[in-house]
């Protein structure tokens, strides 16, 4: 039987250490060819390059630290999924893997993640997809305990199928070695960020702005991601791109519209 | 009573003929603040800009033709509710409505529009929203029909309330005048862009690609918004930012993980 080819990709950009490491992890399973962008995109959400050009460079791979093939790219996360399942890519790819991210995207968050954006653009595409993250937004972060953990979802993943709709949205506590126990399959906990702006001026005179928040966590149930990962459990949440809230559908109907 | 204090904002910029429409729409029904990105910003999906700084400039406002205050800013479309919810409005607004967008956001286009990305958080951050969008590309579209239907939802969501954690979705079929059979409550119907690239090479001899796409609807319900569109009438889609596919918990939970 054929290895499966699996695509990886991220938001972080071709030479993040989380890329690496979800390489080699990969390697391990099927055939792995990378397609991510050439510089980081986090917090691009679902983006797409429309109203510019793309470019695309195939890299020297040394295949001891590398994939089958490389390729970086100019665009979003999402841009590179949907550049490599119709340009770059032979066949279609049997599942697509975006990580590791340096940091969570856990509830809310993965309404900001451009690693998540192109695990959903897979699914959109009919491919398998899973976002993998690991809450350490260090470029140093340990990478290491999470490796069996995630062969075994993609294993899984390979193995019983993705139901169509879904894609996978994977959380990794931050911890030291031997630290996770266990995998929860989860709700996305009900959250928002509270923004505070840091507002200062440039040389010129004129003022601006720096984006920053404070997380704020607006759910405690013990079925939710946050919960999870606050007890030392990678969160797994299935996650679905038909974002019709069917319950207020009656509800709306009762409008005099 | 005060009058509703209604943010309007959307992504194709602040001197889309699109917004400008929708301003003098929300100037009948209550204090209009304008908060909209300084260019345009459309497929930017949810991004956020977290490693450049913001810039934000004051308008000056004929009122014949404005609203009470804008301000244009040089982010993206959720970087501009974040700074006006945050920085730049006085109150919390009673509502926020985004658009009207030049081109359609139906169907699967809600993951990749920036029309929504706003109302969506505006949502998150617990003001009712709506995105609102003419399915007609053209700068000269024709926003003239759509308005008593636009300032009807609008009305319609003040008194009722949206429901908790739902934002609404909003598409206007491109109709000549009179031709809108009324308004439909929907679900997002399944589709996929079918993506082409245009390889083309640039003067210095590197290839670059552009992105094009048809659309390709795999979803004939007659609940859906593309249905409805198709038969003259606005759909109006409850859309909601909790992600989770509860109906794949249960499957997920029978894997070996």
């Amino acid at each position: 039987m054929a290895k499966p080819l699996i695509l990886v990709t991220n938001d972080d950009g071709i030479t993040a250490p989380g890329l690496r490491a979800l390489v080699n992890y990969m390697k391990e399973l099927g055939d792995v060819v990378v397609v991510a962008p050439d510089s980081p995109q986090s917090g691009m959400g679902h983006a797409i390059t429309l109203d510019n050009t793309l470019y695309s460079q195939k890299m020297q791979v040394d295949f001891d630290n590398g994939a089958l093939e490389e390729y970086s790219c100019s665009g979003t996360p999402a841009d590179c999924v949907k550049l490599a399942l119709q340009e770059l890519l032979e066949r279609k790819p049997d599942i697509c893997v975006s990580g590791i991210n340096h940091g969570s995207n856990s509830s809310i968050n993965v309404i900001y993640s451009g690693t998540m954006s192109a695990a959903i653009e897979a699914g959109i595409e009919g491919v398998p997809a899973i976002g993998f993250s690991l809450c350490d937004y260090s470029w140093e972060a340990n990478f290491v305990p999470c490796g069996p953990y995630i062969q075994k979802i993609v294993r899984e993943s390979l193995e019983n199928g993705i139901p169509n709709g879904v894609v996978l949205n994977v959380n990794v506590p931050k911890t030291e070695d031997n630290g996770i126990n266990g995998i929860k399959v989860c709700r996305q906990a009900r959250a928002n960020w509270k923004e505070k702006f840091d507002k200062r001026t440039n040389p010129m005179g004129k003022d601006y702005y720096w984006l920053t928040g404070e997380f704020e966590l607006l759910d405690h149930g013990e079925d939710t991601d946050e919960w999870a990962l606050s007890q030392g459990y990678i969160s797994l949440v299935p996650t679905q791109f038909d974002l019709t809230a069917y319950h207020a559908i009656q509800q709306l109907n009762t409008w005099d519209l």
